[in-house]
């Protein structure tokens, strides 16, 4: 089996280029996994794990073999590599190289009466994460970033959504892609912003339903509020009214969930 | 005016500690507010300003003396200083020196109907934050922190609450006592735990009620889940089903204030 001891090796180095450099993740078509149960995820998700590397005195090879399947390249590494690769603090002794996604709208799988969450233009890595939580929990149809910041395998991302970037029906797209795309499907729009809203209990969210939410800063673009079915907001009562945008995602998602009796 | 240029000044070096040490905070029974807005909401939060320091280059005198009150001491300081000492990445130029209050449970002031939350020995800064702003924005009667983890003057909490620490009505006290004074207001407790527990959206939130969150890791300690009413679940249909506290904490917030109707 290969062997890598020196952090300074120039596949070592451009492993380190994927945490760092959305290019690099672009140019390669890869991403990497920290984690036993992640790489796991990412396996049954579907994604296909080229290489890992490991630690031998921190995870057995067998173990490695059954948590990344027979096919995949195995490497030692030492732990001064590992620690060099490393994005969080772990003791799990083990990263994965894994093939990216191309994310199409056109790929996804929606059931019958689909259940949709759209964020526009999300910002922080950790809200996405907490995002791809909250879908996960709720067994969404799909979530669909529109207009990305970022590429969905920024390590923040990967990291803060502990493995929900895998068990998730995810698609990007620019707005306007995401817009035709939900209109094609008959499914409502139904968008987070102040203009001409109605208060989100309000609403019938029991057909197919599209939650969409915009940044913090600026919210939703107009061409959301033209295509919106109908505006909704959280009705707020406090001195500063501003919630984080993963937070009143979750309240409008398990409102949707309620209505549906959680089926 | 007195005139700071200098960051190995005593009073500077005294400043910097309060920022990083849980101890000094207490000792000196002072924490630092960063921001124009935050040090505002914070004097009308009832919290004394007792100096603070500006960059004149970066705000003017007069509008320091606005957001600070007459009576509070004023120090110039040079853009060096300014910067060893602000924590997040702001321009705006000042940073206030403020008393801490006591949040002592006896001191809560609720409404005749109080609808309260309760989170226990929540680890994370950002998830405080995350939870004092739903809390804003819903207007409850009072955040209470059990067991706290850290000072709420930690200045990852003062930042990630966008100044809605100074805008809830905040207590902190050990389990016991928190669970003694609910008690004591015949206040119902509903506990998010897994044993025994009825779906959230099942039970009735309209009499005076406390919502009651864990740590992500190991959930409520066995006194809450004794002295509860009713422990109720967010149902979770997904692969992984780990949901952000703050996130579950805000979904069955707006499951109260829907039930209320948002009054």
């Amino acid at each position: 089996m290969k062997q890598i001891t020196s952090a300074q090796n120039p596949f070592i180095k451009q492993l380190i280029l994927l945490q760092d450099k959305a290019k690099a993740r672009r140019e390669t078509g890869t991403f990497l996994i920290e984690g036993q149960r992640e790489t796991e995820l990412a396996r049954k998700g579907g994604y296909e794990i080229e290489t890992v590397l490991f630690v031998p005195e921190m995870i057995a090879e067998a173990q490695v073999k059954t948590i990344a399947g027979r096919q995949t390249e195995l490497i030692e590494i030492s732990r001064e590599v590992y620690q060099k690769l490393a994005y969080r603090d772990t003791t799990e002794g083990m990263i994965a190289v894994a093939k990216t996604k191309s994310l199409k709208l056109e790929d996804l799988q929606l059931g019958d009466n689909p259940l949709v969450m759209v964020a526009e233009a999300t910002e922080k890595p950790g809200n996405i994460g907490a995002l791809l939580r909250t879908a996960d929990a709720a067994n969404l149809d799909a979530v669909i970033i529109a207009n990305p910041k970022s590429d969905l395998y920024n390590p923040n991302i990967v990291r803060s959504s502990v493995g929900c970037l895998f068990t998730n029906n995810i698609a990007t797209g620019s707005t306007n892609e995401v817009i035709a795309f939900l209109k094609s499907k008959n499914i409502n729009i139904y968008c987070a912003t102040l203009q001409d809203s109605a208060q989100y209990h309000t609403q019938d969210y029991t057909a197919p339903t599209a939650l969409v939410v915009g940044t913090e800063a600026t919210g939703l673009s107009k061409e959301w509020r033209e295509a919106s079915t109908k505006n909704i907001i959280i009705p707020m009562q406090g001195a500063i009214d501003s919630m984080n945008v993963s937070v009143a995602a979750a309240i409008l998602i398990f409102e949707a969930k309620r209505q549906r009796g959680f089926k």
